[in-house]
């Protein structure tokens, strides 16, 4: 039986897949989501493109816009369970309980602008409203945390926007000792 | 008697105005201004601009450039007046009595990076001095507050950049539930 | 005898050249460069570059990659020297030992977004891998702190892109009184 969770890679243990790959969580910020009254297609088509740069997914998850569930699920899955990459998708508007940048903001041990600023750079160019994104990117221990909007379109596009840049800040984080000579 | 105050609306009083408006303040923060020595242009040039998207200037007062002459304002704004937008003009540089952005750090609850960037990014293209403003944008609970620069040029086109963002943002921070299929 | 430091401006003390001028540090954060095992050639094109715009180099060292070595340089430099610019290089990565964000942080009163968000822009044009520089930028008491990634390219290249805003910077942060049209 194959199950459709995007957390699955077509049924194979993430530790047969992956060498030398990225373990990755997906975590849906959603009120509605986490009880079942909305269906996540952030999730999964946030989890479709990290796919394509060769990232496993081993965790799938939904919780409400709470910053205690938000910050646990995170620290949750960079302390225990050791992940290279964590995506959230959901929360970083205004609204009263857009909350998952102060969650984000309270794991994380050091912050990384530069992968905010372009996403709202680049979405800005395409509407005005990109303004009202408040995501923000962060490392706690290994792990590179990002926040992406919530709706599908919002997520997989500001993901696009950075997501050549990842492999190589995930390889940093984990402390490779080559020279970039770029920067 | 017509006052030419900017928060005068023409005369009448906001409740009479506003079935679904903004009620906004204009705080210019200027040690001259505060105390009569220097006329400020830029509170109104900002109030003008502002009214061009139906917002209803409830408040309009110049307090030096002092942390809690500006906190206080700000709170007072947000906790006792409950306005949606409060633009603040003035001390945004990086001369030694620049702390607007600090005294607006103090109060918010959520910072908005995304209305800040643009205005620094567009005003980049016009001069490298633009670097220089330290201005932010955030949220105390229902309340919207940016700071902009403190010339009469400077403000109202940095405001500019992001005008057509504020209404949504508003409604958004109050709650509005509807879907937002952009973001 | 002619030193080839950076710091030497041909031999002449600061204080002859300097009626009018901005008093600077270069300090280059590097574990291997502080011991000895890899000559480091950022931090004397740094030099050169600040030279073009009339700044005296009165201080070049080298630290690692500690959060306390470089608080400790940052704060000696802005408050015992009392220098006008203090320019990093190196440390602004994602690699477990760049802290350098870090540690400006600590030692700033105010931050300076706007130096760091243009540098990260006009390099992500040319690299994506610019999304990882986490530099910052701030004031301590009258000093203008500026982050830089660590190679010599990447340092002199994001310095170029707000080179011209500097000196007038550090006239606003010492307290200039003249107004500023433009902002």
């Amino acid at each position: 039986m194959k199950s459709e969770s995007p957390a699955d890679n077509d049924g194979l243990p993430a530790i047969l897949l992956c060498q030398w790959c990225m373990r990755a969580a997906v975590l849906t910020i959603s009120d509605k989501g986490s009880i079942g009254q909305r269906q996540d297609t952030s999730g999964p088509a946030v989890a479709e493109v990290l796919k394509t740069i060769g990232a496993v997914i081993e965790k799938y998850e939904i919780v409400p816009d709470e910053v205690e569930s938000i910050a646990g699920k995170l620290i949750e899955y960079a302390d225990i369970l050791g992940l290279d990459l964590v995506i959230t998708t959901g929360g970083t508007g205004v609204a009263p309980r857009d909350l998952t940048p102060e969650a984000t903001r309270m794991v994380i041990d050091r912050d990384v602008p530069g992968m905010a600023e372009p996403m709202r750079m680049e979405s800005f160019k395409k509407t005005p409203h990109a303004v009202i994104s408040r995501a923000i990117a962060g490392i706690r221990k290994q792990t590179l945390i990002i926040n992406l909007p919530g709706s599908p379109k919002g997520a997989t596009e500001n993901l696009q926007f950075i997501l050549k840049a990842i492999p190589h800040a995930v390889e940093k984080i984990k402390g490779d000792p080559s020279e970039c000579a770029a920067l």
